[in-house]
């Protein structure tokens, strides 16, 4: 469900295909359960434009659930939700896979990053995975992953370009802090850095400043990632996720089981994603279109009097 | 402004002070400027209580705004805010400093974070500087920044304990997404990674995933950072963030000058921070603490029936 | 889609079909165009009890949409939303019934009036038509309206009983508030009267002022509506809405037509509700649920140290 | 504190004068308390003008608070927040009237409608006292009032003229919903109605309906208060509101004491309004200036592509 999103945008079902393709399993290193993911667009639109009205887009799980989840309730995987998820839900969360946690749940984020996109045109928003496994070989990260049964991590970057100055209100609405907290709804997002992020542990002032070039607000370096004292300054913004390894591995693991009261050995039946990285980009893209389509929206209550 | 906090909690301004000292310039490598940063607490007490209505506490600017700022609202400085106040408030931005920018903002987040560090009670919320300009010898990094003019970064370990299991709200509501929604309204900060963070990139599933010990959710390892599918898990929250070096330093920078027209030497008068991270720590721990405190509250709502 | 719905709380499709049934048309007095209005309850539920994830309930459209509404958008109805969307949505508006305005919106809130009931359980709510056509005899008016091609509006009250003491925030989350914001957004209402109501006017304070009986806060008379300062006092809360007659009427009506340029008579295609108000008991309940079971899930947070 | 206002608003202490005095006691029927209400502006303007970052404007209680409360905690007064307060707050709230059911609470609404009015000029918003006690003759009412040492209401009217079409947002953001939720913030209205109101209840559709005139949405009657479908149209948006009298009066009243667990005469000590309603109309302008100056910042997003 999609609100706020100004009338007389062109949108299509088509529109969604492409991202939510991009973010569907069956890919290398990806689980090869099939989910049609095609979505159904029920309300807000009219004659092919959007009519100002709440955008809803529904996407259906047609897999039967399996009983591959009943032991999860009282054995749960190490590094996922079900432990939290029982104790915080009193143990009335939906252990078979459909809940919450689920990251379907990301299906939902790609299509409003979709809408998102349409309404920043024409700035342009991509990413690319800068490593898996600890190297840029992706081939041999996911082999080694396969024969060992286990899974890997990766390390994302987001830019999106062509985005005007002056996005992101005072204090608690910087761009850093819209953008990191849809960002860490994303499953498995354990980090975020914008611009030079962490090496500005080890700059100096002199060196980590952005020489302002001219009066657009180009700058020479981009260590700020786009980004000053909040706010947008017209240059690429630029930030990295790390992505951890999918919890769910073939390899048994030890782990509390609360039947006998004791660390057991777990074996997660059914196949998994050897690095769930390979399927965030789209996700990333989304997260950041959505924070900024709001940001976006916000901003322009404020009148541009000078300059 | 801190409102919803619950009534009969014990509150004077004397239990501002600590933080606040802690906050406060005056040590080696920060600013020496003078700010009283008394609280006034304004409403929300009655007998030394809390009544549950909103609390307002007031710090005045006693210092008179300095010329020092006059320069810059035409020759903005490189890394700061500058520019796109300029741009996005059309030139009505306060440049003297005095404005929503201004480092003396953090002041407040500090005071909130002393109400709900309350709420929390008896949760302990502590943070330590792991190194400041690429070294943990603090005295050689600060001797070397003041040699050269310049200015340096820092790296912060916040660590919450003694928190229970379950806090944090679906998707949007992680806990990473509500701490680092407000860790990211903290001038300077880059980034933000939980647990093993960025390292996760490197590692394997099963190296990555925490062996659950017990019912009570403790793990043999912490590499989730306390968090899993969003939701706490009952083990210490651990985050680190990097604090960028503070643009204003002493040495001349190019940047580009809108009377001139043309990129040229700007020197910013007055005395520095060698090093903000320094007086970082009692702000994270703050930012923790408004984020687990609301989520706190939140999370009161779910009926405990089961375990 | 409602959110923050605690878990545990049995809940099925047929819990959602008894308001259903009540709002549905096809009385005397209202219009006998066919919706089936079946829920579709696709999330945030397992084993018949709530998970603690948000609930999707949906319902479909089954009715193909009629060519009834392809004038209106240049010959807009007096009284009804299609002048004003057309402007607000520069055209693009759905204008043939199905958009946002739709009297079919209140489903909606319905369905999340009967999980709210449940939230509230053993609260009680329920509503009563004093009068229509400015009568108590009902049937009499709605022959009259029938007669006459015309449309009638009505009064309805709203009772809730056994709620406790205690609920509403500091002053913009009143009880009052927080009710009449939800219950202006059913279309039609154009007042709404808390206790005494308009009566107060004319009252005096010693008159008006319910004198308090015991501890509970029981009191004599109850002029108030159950609600002093803004909270909930333990007694009845009671107020009443005054339903305006549906502008669609069988009558040709004079109004400004934009093909033309002038005021031209419109009759308006298709049959209507003689009396919308019989179809408001339902949806007006399940405001003051959904209001109430937010104010009483925020209330939560305050402790009861003591009484 | 008002947020989101936007930058370059010519903005001084002497504009809020007008209002706050309108507001203010002293006058024949108003409590004779002296309160200096004089505002002081701390943050968000600079050389004059708003900066766009948030506005505090500061209220302090000048008289010491009196022993003339001690009384009400065990002896609450009917009518008075004084019982509910004391549940909900565990008994914890400030029961000397300083606390945030204090009628003072206005003087910040009065400041923010300042503002408000400011950023929707040139529209115009008036209001007027249409009867007190019963009748227009106020003075007799007043007379009246204080000869029986009781307390009276009234009846207010206000009107928002030079509004454009299309303000107030789908379903839960309607006009009437944003005003009425406010309105009922301000202590001691217990009812509201826009345009005809309660009157509609006995009203024919095709009555009620108001003939558009011309393409700029004019209509020949304004039964509907400016709003349709929850949507600004073009002309005069007018509602009505009920002040009850006064709950603390000079006449003892009978009333719980919980001293002596019995029903038993209370004699509030102290002067009081004859008539708060009096002191309502710049209060109730002022909400309807700040619940229209949200939902025009809002509307800004939506294009304007059509008409």
């Amino acid at each position: 469900m999609v609100d706020g999103c100004p009338a007389g945008i062109p949108l299509t079902e088509e529109d969604f295909l492409e991202d939510l393709s991009r973010r569907k399993s069956g890919q290398k290193g990806t689980t090869p359960r099939k989910e049609d993911d095609l979505p159904e667009l029920l309300s807000g639109v009219f004659s092919g434009k959007t009519t100002g009205a709440p955008i809803a887009v529904l996407f259906r799980n047609n897999n039967t659930k399996s009983k591959d989840y009943s032991q999860l309730f009282n054995h749960p995987r190490p590094g996922h939700s079900d432990f939290v998820a029982r104790i915080k839900y009193g143990g009335f969360n939906d252990y078979t896979g459909g809940g919450h946690f689920s990251g379907r749940l990301t299906l939902g984020l790609v299509a409003a990053g979709v809408i998102a996109k349409k309404v920043l045109s024409p700035v342009s928003i991509t990413s690319k995975i800068l490593e898996i496994g600890g190297t840029a070989d992706f081939d041999k990260a996911l082999n080694l992953a396969q024969e060992t049964k286990d899974s890997i991590g990766g390390l994302i970057e987001c830019t999106v370009s062509g985005l005007p100055v002056g996005l992101g209100e005072p204090f608690f609405g910087s761009v850093e802090s819209v953008i990191s907290s849809i960002v860490f709804s994303i499953p498995a997002i354990k980090g975020i850095e914008f611009g030079a992020g962490f090496n500005v542990v080890k700059m100096t002032g002199s060196f980590n400043n952005d020489c302002i070039l001219d009066s657009s607000g180009k700058t020479e370096t981009n260590n700020s990632g786009g980004i000053n004292g909040g706010i947008s300054n017209g240059n690429d913004i630029v930030f990295r996720v790390a992505v951890k390894p999918t919890p769910s591995v073939s390899l048994p693991q030890e782990t509390y089981n609360f039947s006998t009261g004791k660390v057991e050995p777990l074996v997660v039946i059914g196949r998994h994603d050897l690095c769930v990285a390979l399927r965030v980009p789209p996700v990333l893209e989304a997260a950041a279109a959505v924070a900024l389509a709001d940001l976006s929206l916000i901003a322009q209550k404020t009148p541009r009097v000078f300059c």
